[in-house]
């Protein structure tokens, strides 16, 4: 298999692969441990939106409190060895405007079944991402 | 589109799942605040093993320190609403002994260009992961 070079993608570019992904992983600080869950996601003038369970650390703890977190979303085929990977990492917070939220609501419909009434956003302040692409060839 | 219904996988279930999965995620702490690299990785003895570059904070702050990390890989298909995620958290270690260290890199081919010499380990404390089912039908 060949090896593949890093490519570094710009933060618009970083933000527009993520607006295109069908599910990120947010990424925060529970008890002083990492921990992550997987979640869908919209992005709107350059901000991460996503849903929550009101019982949540995210909701009961990470939100309220403003706290830092990362959010990731990737495209990797494994086969191949190609896609990209983006990480924003921000401050996230509860939406408590409720026709925003409401709004935000309406276009993010969540997975399981349940209460998924909080609604957190995340505004990035580092957006990293690279694209895996074809190492040039070292032959000569 | 149908919710669903979110069944919890037994760990050992979730440890299977996990070591067929083409990419993991690993999660950790950097300087106070939550990071995120996308992996690939093996599972073997009920242990998680990834490579590193020796230049990371993986290598030279976060492995070596035996800090706690969480290990994240997902199969989520986001048009059906259906897949899992299981999510790993433990101690990461550097490998020390060499011969382990080749033998697992001899498994682990990194997906760069580079030098990736360094081998982590991550030893499971706790193992959740979920499954996405159809919710049963609330009509009678």
């Amino acid at each position: 298999m060949t090896a593949r070079d890093l490519e570094e993608l710009s933060p618009a570019e970083a933000l527009r692969l993520l607006a295109g992904a069908p599910i990120g992983r947010i990424v925060f600080t529970r008890h002083a441990l990492p921990a992550i869950r997987p979640v869908n996601h919209l992005v709107t003038g350059g901000q991460i939106i996503i849903r929550s369970n009101p019982g949540t650390v995210l909701s009961t703890e990470v939100a309220p409190s403003g706290a830092v977190v990362a959010f990731e979303a990737d495209e990797l085929d494994a086969e191949r060895r190609l896609g990209w990977s983006v990480i924003v990492t921000g401050v996230a917070r509860l939406v408590s405007d409720l026709e925003e939220a409401a709004r935000y609501r309406a276009r993010l419909r969540p997975w399981v079944s349940g209460e998924m009434d909080q609604v957190v956003r995340i505004s990035p302040e580092i957006v990293t991402g690279f694209r895996l692409r074809p190492a040039p060839s070292t032959t000569i």
